[in-house]
């Protein structure tokens, strides 16, 4: 990988003299960017472009050239990797398009790639991609133009499942003056992908944050494993979330929507940063450049009132608190001004004082004397104060150096006096309060993190299952330590009787047949019966019942249950998903799940803290906690249970589908009541 | 009020020669936006500031001037104030603080202002405020100072409550290209209110959109009213909505919060755009300088798949649809183009064609074939293809103007490139495409708006109620129409048992006493009596349980009742909001209200669509709908008894809350069940 970012020499094949020729184009790219290595160029007929001789023949540069970059269609892509091959070259981008996104053509053309690399030990990106930057060797390869000054040097890099967002998150970084380092467009990923690049960056010592764009998550346990291992953030923007995108996404990059919910669990347990929008992503990495953010209190000191009141509302809105205001800081800023016009409030409303420089002094004064997590300044000045603002804003910016401690500075005004600021000051510039906000509360939730040590099992110990035993799935609950209401199964009525005198009263009666799938619309559930001759009757009633209903049901058995009473029913519900594995999902059962979709999801394995968040995060909570004067539902058995049935889930992968329903939450313990499965 | 606005002659109070003091600012804005009116300066000492001599009382200037600015410490503003009165001055804009924001004896002096305004018959704007600006007449008073270049003149116009959100909105609707009309900070708002600045914009010919900021809301009625009557749109942006923000927003304008939900439903019923942000507002005034969007349905065109695999997110976010691409507009695009390589989707993505003409085309041929409610094109270009770039924008801009038909235009690329563009084209550039989308929901929504003709009562006709008759609730349901189960009152158990047999079996018996709040909590109910001797014992014992439980309920009596089972549970709860008066709330009963907060709002009186739109708003509607193998709720009736409890809620404002709790909700029909108030 390192060939691909660092390369000593590159050729790039597919060049002309022509003006719209696009090859040409990425050597102007690495002419503009400055690139010291050793650059060739093929195309068909001989001539030079940037000083660059065209030679007609791959053969005729030198063997072993550390990078080809190919642009020419897609028909003649197999026949130029042979001969990289051949010639000895082991790290190719192809920026051509045709292949699998394209056609079934291009899909064998595709394969031959993959096939000829394997073949040749060649790695590659692509195809279908706008190709590979790094900022740090003058590596520039995109065939669109890029101009020098929109590009500027830092501390992000990108990886975009889209050739045209990678650039304009290039772009919108540099804007935003954090700067780009890294930046690769991983098109159909026929060899490497979002998995390989996001491996090489957080191991890159230019890199601090990576940001990755994703229209499909494929591996999603191969990336949740990186991103625990990593030390550093990953902000990922996962887009393609909903209906209307998923036709153009399986256009574009063959992108199947992934079950968002899913997708913004794993990524919460990964600690992985979900950017929403452009906008988001940028605002969280300018968080992540500011000193940590490590907790909830923050003081916002500004200008306006009214900027302090609508900041006020996203402080609310991003979990911030506002931290009161010590007696000691109030006097020290009422003696920098007059004793009476600032009310000892947070948000501090700074509106009589027009001295910038008291800003900066009250701002550095609050970091020392009030130690929040933060503080949120909002400058708002008008274009003959714009060297009062300048001059601000390079104050903050040495005060976030020497105390360590996170600013964010939010300006609004001229919107050009402060974009001038940018690349000036090493501090993020803020154009909006929600997005310095965000940026904190990125930052917060960075530092936050669950550091998730367990080792991820590969699978269980694979043991067979009695997928077509009726009772199969409450035997499995049991073996894994979740209680379960006492059952017996009978092949008869007298032996149901039997049994339920085994189990004590009251019992539910249930029939057990493979023909028979909704139990309840036959008549094969009878609740609450209290005797030994309740029972034997009713299982009599019940297969004359069952048997005229569904008169295949030859194999029809019972199921006698001790009936268990009172507390709330939850539901929890596992699955193999396709990108993350096994995955739990949690509620409140009945109307709750069908109706309110009131759910809440982890992939397994699970720790407790993860256990204890689902509880959490489900509207219903309350009903938990013990709403309407019911006693509260017993915790910690819940927790046990989620934990027990993620082991479940993880140990017995060939299980597609399981589902307790209902758990019955008790106030001492849970009891299973019906589970089902599908192998 | 024109005379604040359109002054021919103004004198500004409080003006010195000295660099600091912000009076002679007021002239310099003046100055700089060309006020052609005549012009007066009054402060302690003589002088002279950009040409206006300063005099050292107001009585040398003349009478009757159209309008006097004072900006001089606060006790002394009453004195100016009445001789203004003496002077023939009729409006004023005091942007002095210190007064009820501030302290006691400023609310004293702002009391004295309102007292002198009435004896002399002057408006006034403030205290405690910015100023007015109107760019029509070169009105440019805040004393802080503001840049020719920052402000562009156009069809916005903004009233805050609060002075540097009302620059920040003139410079981000300036910076947007939209531009501003008339700006005004409404600051303590002692004479002049939101609403009186509002009638004058909705009748006003420069302003096209209104912009509203405001931290609290007083007269909701008055505001739902006008926005009523009002042609054009109005756009609110109401913060102060959360916890965090009430401490601050009570000592910066004694606002408090309104509940959120209200506010939002209120302003939904009176057509009134809710912006949730500064960027927001923006988005949604741009929204409404393009031609109308009429319907859901788009076509987007992009030149990165990746940008178009976000905007489908967008699209659903917002209820978009895209519409399925014709074959004689794909036909004609490929024509334009190489035959093979665009895929017939929508979004349309133009990767491979370099030529932004064809852009334009494409475009054009999409508006005339497809005929969508709107297209959203989004451009990605490089900085060397500006000039392209720029072009296209002018070719949209007049396709625009040409067909009348609105197109979002999205830039991606360096964006100074794009922010070149705005003031030279008419049609909104966006930098984004969420505020893009966003742009085009709100014309959209703006131009579906429902217009509620009904007058709005001024209240009920004052009849006596019984409050402290038990069953008074109960009877005044039924005397606006809406269904209660049978039920009868009676002293003893013998009545209990005459009543139910008058009744009909089953019922239900509730203990009746004043002493007695929750029946349940002391045996006060019991359900399912089935005859005659049942009612007659239970009352007995009913009577003995209550007595001992609350020896002071000397007064109990029986409520008995039809019992009605099945069905839905509902609750319809109503009260008298300060700010907005009668508010009907609707949900679904018992857990669904308590613990899910699952319940939507609306201003009394409702519509019929109201009605049908509290139903749809509830997260648990389906139930309603029949989930769960129930037959469905009995829609009509629902809307029939939520259109009379809004009409009891209208005519008896004595009531300060009612609430039917539960309303059943039956397959035919509904009942009313148990109902309170509180006078």
């Amino acid at each position: 990988m390192h060939c691909i970012f660092y390369p000593q020499s590159i050729v790039v094949i597919g060049v002309s003299e022509k003006p719209d020729n696009l090859a040409r184009t990425i050597l102007l790219n690495l002419r503009t960017f400055s690139y010291s290595g050793a650059l060739y160029a093929v195309g068909r007929e001989r001539g030079e472009v940037y000083g660059v001789p065209i030679v007609p023949s791959l053969d005729e540069v030198p063997d072993g050239l550390d990078l080809a970059v190919i642009l020419v269609p897609a028909p003649l892509v197999p026949g130029i990797m042979e001969t990289c091959g051949r010639k000895g070259i082991r790290h190719v981008v192809i920026e051509s398009g045709g292949f699998s996104e394209f056609s079934e053509e291009g899909r064998h053309l595709e394969e031959q790639l993959i096939e000829i690399a394997r073949r040749w030990g060649i790695r590659f990106v692509g195809p279908n991609c706008i190709s590979v930057v790094n900022l740090d060797a003058g590596v520039c390869l995109p065939f669109a133009p890029i101009g020098r000054e929109t590009l500027r040097f830092g501390p992000v890099s990108v990886v975009a499942q889209s050739g045209g967002v990678s650039i304009t998150y290039a772009e919108m970084f540099s804007a935003a003056g954090l700067g780009v380092n890294k930046v690769v467009s991983i098109g159909n990923k026929a060899d490497l992908d979002e998995a390989d690049y996001l491996a090489y960056l957080i191991e890159d010592p230019g890199t601090r944050v990576v940001c990755l764009y994703l229209e499909s998550v494929d591996d999603g346990r191969g990336l949740m494993d990186l991103a625990r291992r990593s030390e550093k953030p990953i902000i990922v923007h996962k887009a393609n979330r909903g209906s209307a995108s998923q036709s153009i996404a399986r256009s574009h990059t063959a992108a199947l929507a992934n079950d968002d919910r899913i997708v913004s669990a794993a990524f919460r347990q990964a600690g992985i940063l979900r950017a929403d929008t452009f906008g988001d992503a940028v605002a969280i990495a300018q968080g992540l450049v500011l000193p940590p953010v490590r907790g909830d209190d923050l003081v916002v000191i500004s200008r306006s009132g009214g900027h302090a009141v609508i900041a006020a509302d996203f402080v609310d809105q991003y979990g911030f608190r506002l931290a009161p205001l010590p007696e000691e800081f109030v006097g020290a800023v009422r003696s920098l001004f007059r004793a009476d016009v600032i009310a000892p409030t947070n948000p501090l409303d700074l509106g009589v004082i027009f001295d910038f420089d008291l800003y900066a002094r009250i701002v550095e004064g609050a970091l020392r004397m009030i130690r929040p997590d933060a503080v949120l300044l909002i400058n708002t000045y008008s274009k003959t104060e714009a060297e009062g603002a300048h001059h601000l804003a390079h104050q903050v910016d040495r005060i976030v150096q020497e105390t360590g401690m996170p600013v964010a500075l939010c300006m609004y005004g001229e919107g050009g006096i402060a974009r001038e600021l940018i690349g000036q000051v090493s501090i993020p510039v803020f154009l909006d309060m929600g997005q310095a906000v965000r940026a904190l509360a990125a930052s917060r939730d960075w530092h936050r993190r669950r550091t998730w040590t367990g080792a991820m099992p590969e699978g269980g110990p694979g043991r067979s299952l009695p997928i077509d035993a009726p009772d199969g799935p409450l035997a499995l609950c049991r073996e894994y330590g979740i209680p379960v209401a006492p059952w017996a199964v009978a092949e008869d009525p007298d032996g149901a009787a039997e049994a339920a005198d085994g189990l004590g009263y009251p019992v539910v009666l249930k029939a057990l047949s493979a023909r028979v799938v909704h139990k309840s619309d036959v008549g094969g559930v009878v609740l609450g019966l209290r005797d030994r001759e309740a029972v034997r009757r009713e299982a009599e009633a019940m297969r004359a019942r069952v048997l005229e209903r569904v008169p295949q049901a030859g194999d029809l058995r019972f199921l006698v249950q001790r009936m268990v009473e009172g507390g709330v029913e939850v539901i929890l519900g596992g699955k193999q998903d396709p990108a993350f594995g096994p995955v739990v999902m949690f509620g409140l059962g009945g109307v709750f799940v069908e109706v309110f979709g009131d759910v809440s999801f982890r992939v397994a394995p699970l720790t407790r803290a993860d256990a204890e968040e689902m509880m959490e995060e489900i509207r219903g909570k309350a009903l938990l906690r013990g709403a309407r004067g019911r006693p509260p539902a017993d915790r910690e058995a819940l927790v046990e249970a989620i934990l027990a049935f993620s082991r479940l889930l993880v140990e017995n992968p060939s299980l597609a589908e399981v589902e307790i329903n209902p758990l019955l939450a008790l106030p001492q313990g849970v009891v299973a009541v019906d589970a089902r499965w599908v192998g």
